[in-house]
């Protein structure tokens, strides 16, 4: 019989409770001492893995487990923000001592997505990687699709269901997800964790109207991740996307996760499941103690931290439909002026609905347009020359529609 | 640098072709040797690994397997009918001698589902693991329920499109389908492998009536595997049932399989991709390959055989909702007679439709009814005090509403 595995346990909110749990359940929990510092758990002599669920990317959390690998012990870790700001510098200083990180829980909760893309589909050279991996976001959208709330009211919602982060932006500015994002892109790709080339943009300006509209016309709203290597370069976006209503991304409801992996070889796999709370995310942390037990051990990113790319980082300039809502004023040719703009920007028109709301003035008209795909920079094009036509009221919304 | 992993490939239909492709994309393919006759290629000294990919339960795919196993190789198998039929005694064998049997590939194609169970969700105790795992039947349901064209037409498309077995009752009698999830079952519950053990029903008798109206109700139709462990033993099912249409279960189109894990910690798992193919089988065939290269062994379902259960093999009787179809003579009183009977059976109506089709003579009406959760037992009860009534014409349908 192997040497039992002793476990050293930092945090005890939520995922901590959770992991105490099934520890007890499914396995011998002889004995246990308390630490109030984490550091001094980490280094710890009578601890083989050093399991993180505090979270925060920087402060004890870093502090305690780069003790932990300084002290020669494993660490599985639920901390996205701590790996997507310093995951290559972990990585290589654990790889260096012989100690590995595992980080399953730190992506779509219990969704086993780190192993399926590092193991399950290791013969696959990924093309694209795609999630919708805030469920806070998700709960909220689907609460204002559903329920046609004002966002203030979802908000508050959010907060007493207990999902919303202490600083909300963290969630619904996308940072969170960007954080998730940036981790499966490195493992996917092969390259270094580059959090701070996602282009994010969280839920905060996604209004009633956009989502209203979108279904009108077939589509649900997401904050969606999406990761692709093009040849210019890596893609790494966070932001409200539209999907078809239809898709399984389009269909996804509430809290739960969806991350969508594609590779070569197998074509498109889909995984989904709940995004967070004890039960799951404990789930995740313990296949990760598992393998340490059964001596599985692989790099952190899939790949030694050593030979990760530098990922080029790109731009968006992947082409795809757009959706497009503007208020004209209703005049004769406003509408042929909008039209010619975005002619003149190299971009066709697919759908176009002029909608005339009950109660508004007779002056003025929404517009609603979807294109066919596009480059993100004759998009812009096209909305930096509405202005001059002096029919464009406000700001126009343009939202990309991924293709899923 | 290690010494390379030398395969010998068995089977050079679709999933052989696709192996040797991903082999020669991914890695070097240095050299190799031609065997005619796969127990000789087995027995080879200059292979570590003997991948399995030609099919069948008895003969030369068996034959090879015990040489292989015998020969002191590790096995790699997309066979699910031979794991299916000799999983316990090859995994016995193989085990005893130090050797793996892996079989990703057996199960649901590209969805890396055998590796989220024995791993990603190793710290769950299951309940309940569905399926959607033959992507014939489910090729052929779709098109019944989106063309409403006859069930011998779907067949033949289904023929030509050369996704259908040599046997078709191997695919449409629901055999393939329910190898697979007996393989399944026993990882999730830790039980021998007990194919013969499975309810099994194909979709030779779900007619083009049936789908239709079970659409209108919100529901579709699916050749569903069910296993779960209850308070008397494992029942296995791999039957026509209804599912919700606006479920990941019910949204499934065409020859996409879909796996649906229940763990006590984690929730639903839900885990969605390409049943077959070339590709789609070959990706899960190599992280077979490279988990024996990197070290990585595990017993072939999870837990070493001898420790697996004899599971006691139940007969469906976890209640469920039912769907039942039947023709009555148009006369006053019928369907009080049938509801009676229905009644007295200890079963409660949740719907009740009378369909006057055009075209039908007048003097029969079609009856739909759904119920509350009943006992399988309590169904086929009523069903039995149909005749006595003198109302109901030819043979009643009745499907199980799996709640999913």
């Amino acid at each position: 019989m192997p040497a039992p595995l002793r476990l050293g346990l930092a945090g005890l909110g939520t995922v901590g409770i959770g992991v105490v749990k099934i520890v007890q359940k499914h396995a011998d929990l002889s004995a246990y001492a308390w630490e109030t510092d984490p550091v001094a758990l980490a280094r710890r002599p009578d601890i083989d893995v050093f399991v993180e669920v505090m979270g925060g990317h920087e402060g004890p959390a870093k502090l305690a487990t780069e003790a932990a690998i300084a002290a020669g012990k494993d660490v599985v870790t639920a901390n996205k923000a701590l790996l997507a700001h310093h995951g290559q510098a972990l990585a290589e200083t654990a790889e260096a001592a012989g100690r590995v990180i595992r980080f399953e829980a730190a992506v779509a909760g219990g969704i086993p997505v780190i192993k399926a893309l590092t193991e399950g589909l290791a013969a696959n050279q990924m093309r694209r990687v795609m999630g919708v991996m805030n469920g806070t976001c998700n709960y909220i959208l689907t609460r204002m699709q559903n329920a046609g709330l004002p966002d203030e009211t979802e908000f508050e919602e959010a907060r007493h269901h207990g999902s919303l982060e202490a600083d909300p932006n963290h969630d619904v500015g996308g940072i969170d997800a960007g954080h998730k994002l940036s981790l499966l892109a490195a493992i996917a790709f092969g390259t270094k964790v580059s959090f701070d080339k996602v282009e994010l943009e969280g839920i905060g300006n996604v209004s009633i109207e956009d989502i209203r509209m979108a279904d009108d016309m077939g589509y649900h709203i997401k904050l969606l991740g999406v990761a692709q290597m093009t040849g210019r370069g890596l893609e790494q976006r966070m932001t409200p996307c539209l999907v078809p209503a239809e898709s399984p991304l389009g269909q996804l409801q509430g809290g739960t996760n969806m991350v969508v992996l594609e590779g070569d070889s197998v074509g498109q796999i889909v995984l989904r499941g709940p995004g967070a709370g004890e039960g799951p995310t404990a789930s995740a942390v313990m296949p990760d103690v598992i393998d340490i037990a059964r001596g599985f051990r692989l790099p952190t990113f899939g790949r030694p931290a050593a030979t990760l790319a530098d990922p080029i980082a790109a731009r968006s300039a992947t082409p795809a439909p757009y959706y497009l809502r503007m208020t004209l004023l209703d005049k004769p040719g406003a509408l042929a002026k909008v039209a010619t703009c975005i002619g003149e920007s190299g971009i066709s028109i697919d759908q176009m609905r002029q909608i005339n709301q009950p109660g508004e003035a007779d002056d003025k008209a929404i517009v609603l347009i979807v294109t066919h795909k596009a480059a993100p920079a004759d998009i812009a094009h096209a909305l930096s020359t509405f202005p001059a036509t002096g029919v464009v009221m406000g700001t126009p919304v343009a939202i990309r529609i991924e293709e899923v």
